[in-house]
């Protein structure tokens, strides 16, 4: 079953479409649009002979590396097995009784919460409101919890909370010791991602966790590497319960190479900003689809009848496309789906085809 | 801190002793002293494009490919990051009050237990027994505990403790509802290790988890690949508490080419009975040096005095030869050693530089 509760089902679509994989062209995974920089692509068969070596048990060298590029000391950086690790180790150390979990959202905060037995609170975003947060509703909601998830940018919805909103809401939660887990795993394709980042008030709130993800930046889901940040004191208390040797060797040699990338990086942000616009205008043009804006790299776009994200996902599948159907998200029903933005040639061919298959639809219903 | 807390600190080493990584000759790290199977090493390489694509979430493939080898179902078995994943992972789902360790041991398992609190009792064992446990023993310690840990063969030791004692103990904990881990980390090395796994146990008996290291077996210690082995609803229980996507897609990978490796796993069984032998006999030629009888790929080694660990350990390093100094693990002190089992041209060499350090000693203390 967990093999299908995310996007990403290459192999599973494959095989069920009679199609190869490397035909597949997969708007249901949000990584970047690039591919793995090619810092890492030239260089890591170099390191293969790692695999013979343990890896440094608690990621220092990353740490050290990471430490500047974030502007805080290694100390207040852990590493993980992917970013999810750290979502559950935050339930896993912490052991709230109630979770507070603004949805729809990844849907792993609920799983992690579950697994602990702590009683899940959700507080329902309106697609009518954008999806957006006011810092009333949150406060409101937060009071009796003692853990709140917040993903900044928010997956699938691609809304931004502003720091005028997410910071006063983190002092509440100080004052009222409730823990906030600030999910960026998709700030980093934000060009502002410096000004809008929660990592500053990691100095003086030991309440607060920030988690970003490797794998969604840098294109690498397969090697696992996410980082957490918060104040030196809550990574101690944290990183307590995470074995040694988490991230393997060449996940670790990656890492080193994907922070030299610094073209990579300024290319990214170009990419999915100029990409995004041409996918939310473009989108805009085609009968049945509403886009919400996104700050992210995809979008939420909810279908009007007589479309359905089931038939849309299967006739784009028959095409050789892979789009995230959103039912599995709580809050959504089968008129949402989620669409990566890639490069401007993949773009085109989701326009077309979306286009043939929403045409063709309504000249049946005439 | 944890940097130091394991053997294979080899680029500490060659800092401190200003060496080059790979002019050292590491017996500190017990893996396979082959280095990782051909089979890895030539196609690992090619499998370098998965790392843009998320690895199966849990492992099917693997878990496919490894039942028939351990003859039994997919469903009892869960694969993780390294088997170190599984200790912990076994103390966070079960949280017991108090935790058998007979030891000395592997300190993962009492640092997995205090981070969550639990009380561990030691059940002390006698080198003047050769480390040996006994049913009796065993079952007096035993009880009033919900946890046991046992690493079989045990490191540092080398024992192993017979079916014949362990069968019944199983057995027995399992009539009181104590849960035991046994580490089977180092069997595979063992030619008999069909007859004397506990996996079979695992049919009837829920209160057990198997744990085995490809890390150890295959020398791929960068790669971080274990796997557990119990009842199908111990897995199910277990794998609750493990996030989605443990195991990288190149650890999968080269799981899968492991498991083709019929001759390496010959090959290496051969290797460890004949060079632990010749190991043995040699160092029983050499003042100072008490060898104890191993089952495994790393022979304990007590030394006498003026001998101890420490100098050894320094010398050593000096000529480029690390060695794991014991006196970290409970109940061993300054005159423990633990020597891997490596190819002939390495175990001369060692030989060669310990009797050149003993007999200078002997020099002087005359």
């Amino acid at each position: 079953m967990q093999n299908h509760r995310h996007g990403g089902n290459l192999n599973a679509t494959a095989v069920k479409y009679g199609l190869k994989p490397q035909d597949i062209v997969d708007f249901s995974t949000n990584t970047n649009p690039l591919g793995p920089p090619q810092e890492i692509q030239r260089n890591l068969k170099k390191n293969l002979s790692l695999i013979a070596f343990y890896p440094e048990p608690d990621c220092q060298t990353l740490k050290e590396a990471a430490a500047p590029l974030l502007d805080v000391s290694p100390q207040q950086i852990t590493f993980s097995n992917g970013a999810i690790e750290l979502i559950y180790l935050a339930v896993q150390a912490l052991q709230p009784r109630t979770v507070l979990i603004p949805g729809p959202t990844f849907r792993e905060y609920e799983i992690a919460a579950r697994v602990w037995n702590a009683r899940v609170k959700h507080l329902k975003l309106s697609p009518h409101k954008g999806f957006a947060l006011d810092l009333e509703h949150l406060v409101r909601a937060a009071r009796g919890t003692e853990l709140v998830f917040i993903c900044n940018p928010n997956n699938p919805t691609g809304h931004l909370l502003p720091p005028e909103i997410l910071r006063p809401f983190l002092e509440f939660c100080r004052r009222r010791s409730i823990f906030v887990v600030v999910d960026e795993s998709f700030l980093l394709f934000h060009r502002d991602w410096r000004k809008l980042t929660c990592i500053p008030e990691t100095r003086k709130n030991k309440g607060i966790l920030i988690i970003h993800s490797l794998t969604k930046f840098y294109a690498i889901p397969g090697l696992r590497v996410g980082y957490g940040v918060a104040h030196p004191e809550t990574i101690d208390f944290l990183s307590n319960f995470q074995p040694p040797w988490q991230v393997n060797s060449l996940a670790q040699a990656a890492t080193l190479l994907a922070f030299r990338a610094k073209g990579y990086v300024r290319e990214t942000r170009r990419l999915v900003v100029r990409e995004r616009n041409f996918l939310v205008l473009s989108l805009a043009k085609i009968p049945c689809l509403k886009v919400f804006p996104s700050e992210a790299n995809y979008l939420l776009v909810k279908l009007q009848e007589p479309l359905s994200a089931s038939h849309l996902e299967d006739q784009l599948a028959r095409r050789g496309i892979l789009i995230r159907n959103c039912s599995n998200f709580a809050f959504l029903g089968d008129n949402f789906i989620r669409i990566a933005v890639k490069k401007r040639p993949e773009n085109l061919l989701l326009l077309k085809n979306l286009k043939d298959i929403i045409y063709q639809l309504e000249r049946k219903e005439v």
